[in-house]
């Protein structure tokens, strides 16, 4: 993969985890294209091959209704999240399409000002490398936990 | 953007970052030029519009004088910081200026080894992308807790 | 440095990190080359010149007996790692060896799900940068915590 490649790819999880943590959660369905395949499991499931694991989308009208959901679960404000993401590793490439999987951190923000690790793991993603960006169209979050109760809620 | 001075955000990034963690502290007004602006505030009062906020400084001597307080209120020795940067987005640019907002992590480690989370939020900074190097104008730091008695410290 | 090497640098430091968190830790011992010299210090030994510090190895046997020793002593799976780098700053440059300083951070993942901070610190590496990609010939593990005990273990 070609350096500029690489930089569209980077420059698009920024744009990703930069909406999630400013809590534009209604835009974030958009960053999907294509398949639009968003999946959350555990590493325990993914080695054991139960990809489908604790969450599985592949239509924008369903990341659509998980952010409907969780609006109206979280009435109100109470915590916020911040997104640290490690460099992606090209993992395959086919045309415009490159496998990449990237380590990430989220931090989570308690009202009270606590902060602690809300959860790590990487992402199993899918680009196509169009001319201006790179365009995600599948992810699949591999958290490191096990724990998953209080995973379901925040976008990853 | 191209990648070249993309790159040269991310690098003046790396070294203002590693010159706190070295506590190198004396060094660190010397990152600052044209405007020199260092604000550090909370979200919640960013959200509010009152980005005055909690540290207020726009010129060196400022950021020297604020090295010098830390310095007499800290005589021992008693903890140390590390700073883990996400990748920068780039919000907007201006001829050779360039706005960008990046996600930051701060871990503490004290005195007897424990780690913890000191900080997370996002900066918001003014480069101005010049031959060799990108120099940093403007810094607003966003902090994502409104618990600021400890944020007073240590420049972020 | 050119943006293409500082480039390899980065997707080299990014291999390394995801082989020890996919716990793939026999095939570590391969991303050393040439001098294959590896140690870990604190940052108070660091700063007292005490570079040998807690881990020293200086051949590709001496990371295969570390990393045997390190499954025979740990024979039930117990907990997971995830490490997040930050951007490299180049130190200096000689020929085709670049010597690097990289922040880190490493979040543990324990059984119950718990994540905690393990380690914090930064990596002073050797690459040197060939055709096709950066090759690691020296890394230093500096830790910022001087709670050693448990840094024995996994490699950093």
């Amino acid at each position: 993969m070609n350096d500029s490649s690489y930089q569209k790819i980077i420059r698009a999880q920024a744009e990703y985890v930069r909406c999630i943590d400013d809590d534009r959660l209604e835009e974030w369905p958009n960053f999907f294209h294509g398949p639009c395949l968003y999946r959350v499991t555990t590493a325990a499931n993914f080695r054991d091959g139960l990809e489908g694991g604790i969450i599985f989308a592949n239509t924008k009208g369903m990341l659509v209704d998980r952010v409907s959901a969780l609006r109206e679960a979280n009435i109100y404000e109470r915590q916020s999240y911040r997104h640290i993401l490690g460099q992606p590793s090209i993992l395959s490439e086919s045309g415009s399409l490159a496998k990449t999987e990237t380590p990430f951190l989220v931090a989570r923000i308690l009202q009270d000002g606590d902060t602690d690790i809300y959860a790590t793991g990487r992402y199993l993603d899918v680009y196509e490398i169009a001319q201006q960006e790179a365009r995600l169209n599948e992810r699949t979050v591999i958290c490191d936990s096990s724990r998953i109760d209080t995973l379901l809620a925040l976008p990853l």
